[in-house]
């Protein structure tokens, strides 16, 4: 008789997983990548120059750099860092990780325990979400508008917790670029929420895992760059402007939290071929790969506001990003986007429903993200118009007369 | 004024990591490989080949493989396994993960929390105690012979804890080259551990990572492929076959805990590069690469104990290990290690002291582990040269005269 786990599994671990069936056909969920956007043939020549030169060094844990990762792409970023981001730190700030999504795991675990509450943006990344709660963590949900997380709640609600005598542990922020808004904070509001920071002693995280995809190229400076008190931790990521496969990221941050994250981070390292595959690339290469990404997006992006719209008409609403993978849309209040999302799951088209990514159910609940990144333009416009003819089904809307008289009135917001 | 972080951070994390400062010079800590053993031309044409043939699939997470990781490689896997241990699982049993160590890890939050006991071998891999301990759980150490782990002690052991009404979650073992001992469980006591294991309803959690590095090429069956009740969990790792910077490991196991195990697994799948390249290279070269990768480790372990022999003499016992990268030594009984261990490094030598690695202080505290993978002959040597200076002037053994009139009893036990 085969042995009987279930009694040995602690209380309150998350539900077991259900077996890989595989992707959907029209996948508009997940941070996946323009795949005829990898830069292949740059890779596989980094890959054999740097295997060639140095690829003994993978006998040894860390490389020759040590626990903060491949000093060559810890170089590679400072550069970048400062360029792009306006940031002064060096190869010694920086802890390469697993993904950003370490990143996540090694700053929550250096700063938070059950009880903690922290500070989000109200729409929000599922992943930080979920981490959240899963370390039983209360998240504060801070409303955005087209300019990013509104400073006005942000101060009400640092004020309001300080009456409470609750001492929030950080403001997490996706300020550039924002997940799932695709809204910028522009430097005003940056240079208020570094002041409310100051002012209620709570220090800042950083999420600029989206930072590279700004469509004008241009992008404020980061909040670690402005910070006068050294109180931001930043975290980036490769999965945006390379390849998600690869699961590199970082985390610039202040040697008194580093030194706490690296004692935290007990894996002997992350992938030493993907690190050095990246640095060797990434130096020479990285700022004229990342424009034509971006083109290839903004393409994709138009493809899908066109589709939403045509299928659609006045029933999705939406900004257009400023940069990204993503769109977060509004559908009519009737909409259920978790009843739409296990719909239209079983027509092969997948969404994210919206409460998975806000901290605030109703107002989320007509609401889905599609990542526009991976499916192909034909793809993008077939999608679309089942996502249209499930929702119609569902709920009856988009009308079906909608798609042609109200289609133009709404594109690009 | 720089923000202070300092009450922020929970009570209980771990102390800061200290600045890195590089390697020592004699480096035998650490489960490093030989930096000439890297098959470093059959990897970089399998990274060219696979690249070239898959390479945009790294625009999605866990390229088109799903979660438990690249396809081609649990192939790989299941087709070694079986030739190499008599295990039965398919890919579909199997999950890649960030080196053993995540697998640990997964495992560990898989089955464990605060309070709970488990069985593991005394003299032990301090990252499995060390986890243990952070985890708040307590590691009952059985003491190995020359065989491994005693039989005749674990039941005892099983039977004092069941009147204790203590049920253990696992019985963790390294069955196969055992660390540091160096021991192989014979297929007679692998059978006695599963009687066990059924008679007190305690699964078995198998790490089997240094396995493949037996010397004569041949190893017992796994307790994964022995057991009729399906309860072992198996990992296992490239590191000490491949390389041990590539970070990658596996997981063989129940589906019951593998589809927990996967919903813990929150990274977005492991590095893919070093998966797509470890699968291309395996298939073809593995089975050729790794007795070539062997015949140089017992090399240097003849170097490491013709060192110790000639220059600790009597004062250092060992058992000639039948596998691995590691020498476990036993130093006269006034000798501490870990003050060993602190005078050494003053010279530039880096062993692991015996109380770091073992659940039992006073029987591992006149013990040492050392790794001889990573230094060159030279290296071990001279380095084992100065160990014994130290050793000398810190505690007065070796005698001075000892190496020449007492060295040739102490040969390959």
């Amino acid at each position: 008789m085969p042995f009987d786990f279930g009694p040995l599994f602690p209380a309150g671990t998350p539900a077991p997983a259900m077996r890989w069936t595989g992707s959907p056909k029209y996948n508009f969920t997940g941070g996946n990548n323009d795949p005829d956007a990898v830069p292949l043939e740059g890779l596989m020549q980094a890959a054999q120059s740097v295997m060639a030169r140095e690829g003994r060094t993978l006998a040894t844990y860390g490389l020759n750099s040590g626990p903060q990762g491949y000093r060559p792409l810890r170089e590679f970023l400072a550069t970048k860092l400062k360029r792009d981001a306006g940031m002064a730190c060096t190869a010694d700030d920086l802890l390469i990780v697993s993904g950003s999504l370490q990143a996540l795991d090694l700053v929550n675990s250096a700063l938070l325990t059950r009880g903690d509450t922290v500070i989000v943006e109200q729409d929000n990344y599922q992943g930080t979400l979920t981490r959240l709660a899963k370390l039983g963590v209360n998240a504060v949900g801070i409303p955005l508008d087209s300019g990013g997380m509104r400073m006005d709640v942000l101060k009400a609600a640092l004020a309001e917790l300080l009456t409470r005598g609750i001492q929030p542990k950080y403001i997490y922020t996706i300020p550039t670029v924002q997940n799932p808004t695709g809204t910028i904070l522009d430097e005003e509001r940056r240079a208020q929420m570094l002041t409310l920071a100051d002012q209620y002693s709570v220090p800042i995280f950083e999420d600029d895992c989206y930072a590279d995809l700004v469509w004008s190229g241009e992008r404020p400076r980061s909040l670690y760059a402005m910070t006068k008190s050294d109180n931001v931790i930043h975290i980036g990521s490769f999965s945006k402007s390379i390849a998600p496969a690869l699961r590199v990221g970082f985390i610039a941050a202040p040697w008194d939290v580093m030194s706490r994250m690296l004692a935290l981070k007990t894996d002997a390292g992350s992938g030493a071929l993907e690190q050095m595959v990246l640095a060797e690339y990434c130096a020479p290469h990285f700022a004229d790969h990342v424009p034509a990404l971006r083109a290839g997006l903004r393409k994709k992006l138009e493809t899908l506001m066109e589709s939403l719209n045509e299928q659609f008409g006045t029933a999705a609403e939406f900004d257009d990003p400023k940069g990204g993978i993503f769109l977060w849309v509004k559908l009519p209040d009737n909409v259920d986007s978790l009843r739409l999302y296990q719909a239209a799951l079983k027509e092969g088209v997948a969404i994210n429903p919206g409460p998975e990514w806000s901290t605030d159910r109703a107002h989320s609940i007509n609401r889905m993200r599609l990542c526009f990144a991976s499916p192909t333009h034909d793809q993008i416009r077939e999608g679309i118009a089942i996502l249209a003819e499930v929702c119609r089904k569902e709920f009856g809307v988009p009308a079906r007369s909608g798609n042609v008289e109200l289609g133009e009135e709404n594109g690009e917001r």
